[in-house]
């Protein structure tokens, strides 16, 4: 796992999330896209991604569950992060001279109240949180300003003008890490304790009722399901991919047997991982 | 149904949405935002609202189902749009000018392949689809274009340099049109043939086989799902709650028992409306 990609520039809240989960000793790999960062693991330029999945706020990063459809790589871990929102300036800029203030469309809208209590401050979308406290150094105005997460501002030398502007302090996300299928076999190996979970994709046949027969493979053997994300399938309007995560791993009797079972009665299902189960941070 | 709200300048997707549904004789209310289109219905300073809530590649508005749970008003009828997008210039600028392009961050993945097949041409993100005409003519350069639907260029006075520009050309929204109780009640009372469909909200008691259980109340009358989404309860990380559309008027004494027994078992139950299901177009 030495090289990490992720989507976003150096100081992305995904960097943070590899750190947290890897340690300080790993090399990163920023990339401009989703696409880029699982298409750098595919074709073996870094060992693993780490990409968001789901806020608790906003909900899931959607393209994200497409991307782990279209390639075939494998979930080795999960991670949680505190997602906090800080105001970041150039150092000579004060906080009363700011007038706009670029991030991430979701960045800007998960800061609506300082937005409301400043209405002389215009909030511009960008395509990225840290990538915008990049832009603001390199070619920033003296009345402009950016937000981003804790690890953006000392990257590029700029000044937190306001920490935690974030709405709900409550705010995380779950963060996967992607790797190819002959490194997640390697690293289950060596880990077999605690709780784990087991994410899947499946698509049901056109029939009603086939959702509902698709979820009891798992109620009526006691399996706990965690998440239920529904995707339209390109191309084939109003039907939908489902992405479920459980309590267990794939190779425990009875998930094996659910997952069977899903099987028979599914169009496809394919499993996207079993890992140690991440933990909320307080 | 005089006055429409919806979000976004004049030339919308919305505003397409609102003439298909209602013809041509209605006032149109645009706003700055999803929120203020709700509150104008709710304030009475519009009859009714028009928003999008899925897109067959995009998948859900997950900020509209948010707003339905907390406004109360109700759904009085669906309808869909072919979602096609146009490249648009000023007048004198011709098409290898361009290189700068504004669009909605959504309308700018959907034209991923014109993007990529013109490697000298930027896309920047804009707040909307029309707003970016709209700002475009009032203030753009000479390089510089814009992606909106086809009602957005003869409104500014701008041109077309390319029709149809999106990647996939099967791709639809759903809009829902939005009213006080009051309306709706007016409206159905004159309404009954046809298909109809009813949107429901609930949260589960965070049980294990909870959702499964919830969905078996309509299963068990062979009452056909369209859709379920699940959304993030604010304050309350990894809660969810629950929307779900079945076909069938909340009126019919078989859709009415099972929401009595979902009743029994959620911790919450709210019908967001009963409508006409509306067509796909070709």
């Amino acid at each position: 796992m030495a090289t990490v990609a992720f989507q976003g520039e150096r100081g992305a809240f995904s960097e943070q999330a590899a750190h947290d989960l890897l340690g300080q000793e790993i090399d990163l790999m920023p990339c401009r896209s989703f696409e880029d960062a699982f298409a750098a693991v595919s074709a073996r330029r870094a060992d693993s991604a780490m990409i968001p999945i789901e806020n608790s706020l906003a909900g899931s990063v959607h393209r994200n569950y497409d991307l782990l459809a279209e390639h075939h790589l494998t979930i080795a871990a999960e991670t949680y992060l505190r997602i906090s929102m800080n105001l970041i300036a150039r150092p000579e800029t004060p906080l009363d001279a700011i007038r706009r203030v670029h991030s991430h469309p979701v960045a800007l809208a998960q800061c609506q109240r300082f937005f409301e209590e400043r209405p002389e401050i215009e909030a511009l979308p960008s395509w990225d949180t840290a990538g915008s406290v990049k832009e603001l150094m390199e070619h920033g105005g003296p009345d402009e300003a950016a937000i981003a997460g804790p690890a953006a501002a000392p990257i590029y030398g700029a000044s937190v003008l306001r920490e935690g502007i974030e709405d709900h302090h409550r705010n995380y996300t779950r963060f996967l890490l992607i790797v190819r299928s002959e490194l997640a076999e390697n690293l289950r190996a060596g880990n077999i304790g605690g709780t784990w979970k087991t994410s899947i994709v499946f698509q049901t046949r056109n029939q009603p009722g086939a959702l509902f027969r698709s979820i009891a493979v798992f109620a009526l053997r006691d399996l706990d399901l965690t998440k239920i994300e529904s995707r339209p399938i390109e191309g084939r309007p109003w039907e939908y991919s489902f992405y479920l995560d459980l309590r267990g791993r794939d190779d425990d009797p009875v998930v094996a047997r659910a997952l069977g079972h899903l099987d028979e009665l599914a169009e496809s299902v394919r499993v996207l991982g079993s890992y140690p189960a991440g933990e909320v941070p307080a």
